[in-house]
C-alpha cells in the first residue's frame, strides 16, 4: 500500500533518482542564536546532491525519504551555542540539523528494513533525503494500524511520550488527584490531559487564549482551564481552580507559573519538569528565579526533570498504551501541518508565539 | 544508675516538689517575628507553677523534668505567623513553645514508663517541667548505651536523622559518588558528611570560616571543603572542588548556593532539600530566586524536600545504624552546650550567625 516516491513523482530530483542521485534540501546551522527567537540568520536552507545508489549506502545503513518532521521546542536549545539548560549537544556550524521524523526507506543495507518501510527516526537530518545508520531507527510504523502518520509525531511521538513519562511514570496521580498542566493546548499538554483523565484525575490546564481554553475542555477532556494571558495573578487563578491544592504538576513553561504552583502544592506533590518554554530564549542569568523552593521542604515535594533519552527502554510500553487509547478514541491529537521543508524555520519560531494549537509538524512535499 | 533529681537537688523548686508543686520556667510566644532574627520581643521567659502530684497527671500521661533541649533552625519557621515554607504549625500567642528534648520521667500514669526513665520527646514544652501524653514520647533512652545525652539530640536526634534521610534514603549515593553538603559544620552537616564517607563517597562541604573547613576535614571526615564567605564566586569554587560534577547534594541553605549547584550537577543527580537556613528570616517574595531550574530538565535531576514527620516509621532503622556507627567511632558529634533554660533564645539566634560549630543544645540546670 506504499506508493513509491520515485514512481509517482515527476520532479527533477526524481528523474535524477534513476542514477541514484537526488537533490535534497536541508536546513543547516549558519550561526548560533543565544537569545530570542531563531531567524534566517541562524538557520538556512540549502540544496545538496546526494547519491542514494546502492553502492553509496554503507552496511547497516538505510536511505530515507523524509515524510514528516516533528517540530519541538527542545530543538531551540540546540541552537544557543551554550551547553546548558537541556544539555543536548549543540548543532554544529554548517552542519545539517536533526529532528524526530517519519521516513520511508528507499534503500537498505540492513535486512531488517525493506524499501517502502515506514520508520520513526528520532534523530534524522532535517532534509528531504538522508542516509542514516539503521541503529538510529526507533521502530517501524505499522501502516495497517489506522493511525495517521502525523499522529506518530504527536500522541505517539516525542510530545506524547513526554506526556506519558511526565504523567504516568513521574507524576503517577491517583484517581481523584488534582492535576495541573501548563501549555495545556500544546503538543505535550493535549496528550497529558487526556492521560490524566484516563487515570481518573481532576485536570486543569493553563493556556494562552480563551479559544484554547475552550479547546482543551471540549477536545482534550480537561475539566477546566484558564487563559494565563488574562490572569494577572497566577496565585489567585490557582486558588480558584485548585481549592484543594495541586497533587501533580506537569511543567512545560517554568518561571512564574512554576513559582505560583509551589504556593499551591499539597503535601507530597510531584512536579515533573518536561521543559520550560518560557525560558528557552533567555540566557540563564536572565531567567525568572523561583523564590519559594522552601515550600518544597515543608510540603515534601518531589520535582524531577526528565529527558526522553533515559526512557527509550519504555517506549514499547508507552506505544502499546497509547495506540490502544487512540484506537479506543480516548486520546485524540490536533496537528498543525505546515507543508514543505521550507516551512521548518517558521514552524520552529511559531512554537514561541502562542500561535499554535497542538502539535506542529512539517510535511515534506518532495 | 539514674540519680533522681529530687534527691540530689536543693533548689526551691525541689523543696516544693515535696507537695508535688514546682516552679517551672518556660519560653512562650509573645509576638510573631515575620523577618529577621527573633528577639526577646518575640519569645519571653516566664515562671509558672505546676503540680506534678500523682493526682495531677492524667491517665496515659507522664510528668517530665527536661534535661536537654535541641535547638534547631526549623523552630524559627514556627515564629513567623505565616504558614509557608516548612508549613509546620505556628506557635500560638502566649503559649509555651515546643522542641525536641531529652526528659526524665518524674511521674507516670502509663505502665510503660517509670520514674527515672530517660526519654526522647520530639515535641516537649521548652520548659523545666511538663506533663505530656505518653503517646508523644518517641522512645526510651538506654542509659547503659555509653552514648552521651547530648548525642541523642545531635547524631541520634533531629539533625542526625535528617542527615540520614537526606543522604541514605533520598540521596542514595554510590561508592565514589561526588557528594556536596552545605552548612557542613552544622548539626546536620557533620553527621551527613560522615554518613556519606561510610558509603565510600568523595565528600566536599561548604561552611562559614577557615576554622570550620579545617574542622570538617579533621573531625568529620570530609575530603575537602571551602569557606563560602571567602568565595565570591560559588560557581568557580564548585568547578574547582567538583571537576567531575556533583552527584548528590544535601541542601541546608537554599538560595545562591543551590543555584550554583544546579550549574554543576551530573546527569541523574539527586538533591535532598533538608532546609534553607539562608532563607528563613525573609518573607518568600524577598528570597533569592533560583534561575536555572531548567538544568534539572537537561540533567534529569530529582530534587526532593523532606520533613522528618514522614519518616518516623524509619527512626528505628536510623537509630540502629547510627548507634552502631557511634559505638564504632565512625560518627562523632560536636555539641555546643549552653547551660540554663534562660540561654534558649540566644541559642536559637546563634543558629543564624555562623557562630556555631555542630549541634546547639540547651542543658537545663534545674
Amino acid at each position: 500500500m506504499i506508493i513509491y516516491f520515485f514512481v509517482r513523482s515527476k520532479s527533477p530530483a526524481v528523474r535524477r533518482k534513476m542514477d541514484g542521485v537526488v537533490e535534497s534540501k536541508e536546513w543547516y546551522l549558519a550561526a548560533y542564536s543565544p537569545e530570542g527567537v531563531p531567524t534566517s540568520d541562524n538557520l538556512k536552507l540549502r540544496t545538496v546532491t546526494l547519491s542514494l545508489a546502492s553502492h553509496s549506502i554503507p552496511d547497516h545503513h538505510v536511505s530515507l525519504q523524509i515524510l514528516f518532521i516533528s517540530v519541538d521546542p527542545y530543538l531551540r536549545t540546540r541552537l544557543t551555542g551554550t551547553l546548558d539548560g537541556l544539555f543536548i549537544p549543540q548543532y554544529q556550524p554548517n552542519q545539517v540539523i536533526t529532528a524526530y521524523a517519519v521516513g520511508k526507506v528507499v534503500g537498505s543495507k540492513d535486512s531488517k528494513y525493506r524499501e517502502g518501510d515506514l520508520v520513526l527516526a528520532p534523530s534524522a537530518p532535517v532534509a528531504e533525503y538522508c542516509i542514516v545508520p539503521s541503529s538510529s531507527i526507533l521502530r517501524k510504523i505499522d501502516s495497517a494500524s489506522g493511525i495517521s502518520l502525523p499522529d506518530y509525531l504527536s500522541a505517539l511521538g516525542v510530545p506524547g511520550f513526554a506526556a506519558w513519562v511526565g504523567i504516568v511514570v513521574l507524576g503517577d496521580p491517583k484517581p481523584g488527584s488534582n492535576v495541573f498542566i501548563s501549555a495545556a493546548s500544546g503538543a505535550v499538554g493535549m496528550s497529558a490531559g487526556q492521560l490524566a483523565k484516563i487515570r481518573g484525575c481532576r485536570v486543569i490546564g493553563s493556556t494562552g487564549s480563551d479559544d484554547k481554553v475552550k479547546l482543551i475542555k471540549e477536545e482534550f477532556g480537561y475539566d477546566d482551564g484558564f487563559n494565563y494571558n488574562k490572569e494577572s495573578d497566577y496565585d489567585a487563578a490557582l486558588s480558584k481552580y485548585f481549592p484543594n491544592g495541586i497533587d501533580v504538576y506537569l511543567d512545560n513553561v517554568g518561571g512564574k507559573m512554576l513559582e505560583s504552583v509551589l504556593n499551591h502544592v499539597n503535601k507530597h506533590a510531584r512536579i515533573a519538569l518536561c521543559g520550560m518554554i518560557s525560558q528557552y530564549n533567555k540566557v540563564w542569568t536572565e531567567r525568572e528565579g523561583v523564590r519559594n523552593l522552601l515550600n518544597m521542604v515543608g510540603k515534601q515535594v518531589r520535582m524531577e526533570g526528565f529527558m526522553l533519552e533515559s526512557y527509550w527502554n519504555r517506549f514499547g510500553d508507552f506505544a502499546k498504551d497509547m495506540e490502544g487509547y487512540i484506537k479506543e478514541g480516548k486520546v485524540t491529537s490536533k496537528n498543525k501541518i505546515n507543508v514543505g521543508i521550507e516551512s521548518f524555520l517558521d514552524s520552529l519560531a511559531s512554537l514561541f508565539t502562542s500561535s499554535n494549537i497542538g502539535k506542529v509538524v512539517v510535511q515534506l512535499n518532495n
